[in-house]
């Protein structure tokens, strides 16, 4: 297939593939796709390491990666700021986590373990630790960096444009939209309500086009709601000029998520994803599980704001995750995932390779059958 | 164009014209859709002569109407029935609106004249008068009956087929298409999320392929999120045999909506609606106003369910809507109206005809340009 995307980024198919599984970054981009690593979670020497895996892999295919790259620059130290952020986290809202850890037989500890500046996520809001893991990403042969939140800083649109890496970015409204054409990236990738992880109210439907009207000649990608070639087409009529799919790889054998949460996606209805705060701050779609079951109880203090919420949730995120895996049943019910709304598709695993494979035909066949309906 | 919708309804285009406005229902079918009049808030002589008016503009060209059929009968009395039902309404909820039309300067009279049964909203929840309501809709030369809410009774249901009518019903999710499916219905409407008025949480992009899926023979079209030809092609992509467009006509000349309400539509973004309560008791999308940021204020009471949120909140918006009309400012902060997320691509007025027309040409260009990307 041919658009404005396969020609920027010099591939067979319009479809990115957002995965935070180095094996399903690789299989994506040799599928024909694109693959990019959500990298927001590694320190730099992991980062360093799987990119080096996944140039191993891909063997000169190009892929890319997304970083979680604030927009406001310091030189605080990381240790001191992540420690005054540490503080003001009400005690109430660390008790109402001890208890519902303890409500559902999970070991609460300290509940502090998750809070230190050498955390990867929370590494993100200490700029040195971004820029170190911007160093990582561009000593490798990426074709791409995309910024998970927010506009980038001006220094990363630049140093893309120098290294000859297109700069892409999540947008959730057309006033992100209108920001991000400002910071100067290359690609814009709108993301619809349907979509899993942090994501704005508008639907992809609705989105996509406005988005597109705005950009003018920038390309922009469709994401939320696509894990199938039909899907794929839809966003094509809409006109993005590919595909940006996240999801769809949860349900792939090459993904690291655990088995049991696997499961509770492939048992999972459309209508089972939540749009909630109460992991990272910010709304972001996840598997509704009893985690939210409790923090929607009268009573329950309202979520914190981003990144003290997510400080806060990380060490229990970690204990439960644990405990899920050890098979503990309170943990499992806990257990859940960021997944968009198409969780209610998910059927058996399926090869990465298999997945790309089949939306392409699906998305070409799609085609040639609604110009028979001319 | 060529689908299973049209080949079922006898159309020439795949697009289906949802209104309030007999003006644009008959507009639709004249320029080759298919117009289905909102016709909850009638009462049955009024029906009786607005479908007599769009008989005389279609001239043999199908049309259908859309009604609120509870799926259980009762022989109650109307009067007896609205007026258990309106003891049940909380003094606090009619204090509350009672406090809220007054910070806004309108008048809140005595709060109680729209909860007579002589309503034609009020009406629908005592069976007798939707009966009414359907021997005036069969005597006519309808193509086409849908439910607004819920399975219809098996009695619509055999009569539509006795009548040669296809029976249509929206549905927001899998297990309502299962209902509706074992209710014996003959049309599918898959409504996302981004639709406006009743609607459920599942986005189109997903919700669409999902029903089609369960559907079987039975064709499914797509609403939500559809008001432009590229919109258009991408349900169709989605496996929709066509859309069920409701919004698109509040911006059209021959709509009925107040031109100060037509002119707050044009000034809203995508991200100016909300799925809220507070009208009829289930979540329904409208343009966000004071009247939701009053709703949403600490201390405000939780809506009631439907029909006493319905009762509760009719008198009021008669009010709002008056006191708007006349030119009152406090009104116009809390004027709505129900519409869905494609009200931030409103432009200047246009007449139903000509929108039709744009979106059919729209969408086949729209194919052809997809066929070159392959």
């Amino acid at each position: 297939m041919r658009t404005a995307l396969t020609e920027l980024l010099g591939v067979d198919l319009p479809l990115v593939g957002f995965s935070r599984s180095p094996a399903v970054v690789a299989e994506v981009s040799k599928a024909g796709g694109f693959g990019v690593l959500a990298a927001t979670a590694y320190r730099p020497e992991e980062l360093d390491a799987q990119l080096t895996w996944i140039e191993e892999q891909v063997r000169g295919r190009p892929y890319g990666v997304d970083l979680l790259v604030p927009a406001a620059t310091s030189d605080r130290d990381p240790e001191a700021l992540a420690a005054e952020l540490r503080a003001q986290i009400p005690a109430e809202h660390i008790e109402f986590v001890r208890g519902l850890l303890e409500k559902y037989g999970v070991d609460p500890g300290d509940l502090s373990r998750g809070f230190g500046a050498a955390d990867g996520q929370v590494a993100g809001i200490a700029p040195t630790g971004v820029e170190a893991l911007l160093d990582v990403a561009f000593s490798h042969d990426i074709s791409l960096v995309a910024n998970a939140l927010g506009p980038p800083p001006p220094s990363l649109v630049e140093r893309a444009r120098r290294a000859g890496v297109v700069s892409a970015a999540l947008v959730g409204n057309a006033r992100h939209a209108v920001r991000q054409l400002e910071a100067g990236v290359d690609l814009l990738v709108a993301q619809g309500t349907e979509a899993g992880g942090h994501t704005g109210a508008v639907a992809t439907m609705v989105l996509t086009p406005e988005v597109v009207r705005i950009a003018g000649d920038t390309p922009v990608l469709a994401a939320g709601g696509i894990a199938s070639g039909r899907q794929m087409a839809a966003a094509l009529a809409l006109g993005a000029a590919g595909v940006w799919c996240g999801s769809v790889w949860l349900n792939s054998v090459e993904d690291i998520t655990p088995e049991h949460v696997k499961r509770k996606f492939q048992a999972a209805a459309s209508t089972d994803t939540v749009r909630s705060r109460t992991r990272t701050g910010k709304p972001a779609r996840q598997l509704r599980s009893a985690w939210h079951d409790e923090w929607e109880r009268p009573g329950a203090p309202e979520p914190l704001g981003m990144p003290l919420q997510m400080m806060l949730a990380k060490d229990a995120w970690q204990r439960i995750d644990a405990a899920a895996r050890a098979g503990s049943p309170g943990a499992r019910a806990l257990e859940s995932f960021f997944v968009g709304q198409v969780v209610g598709s998910f059927a058996e695993l399926r090869p990465t390779a298999e997945i790309v494979a089949g939306m392409a035909a699906e998305c070409a066949e799609c085609i040639s059958g609604l110009q028979r309906m001319l």
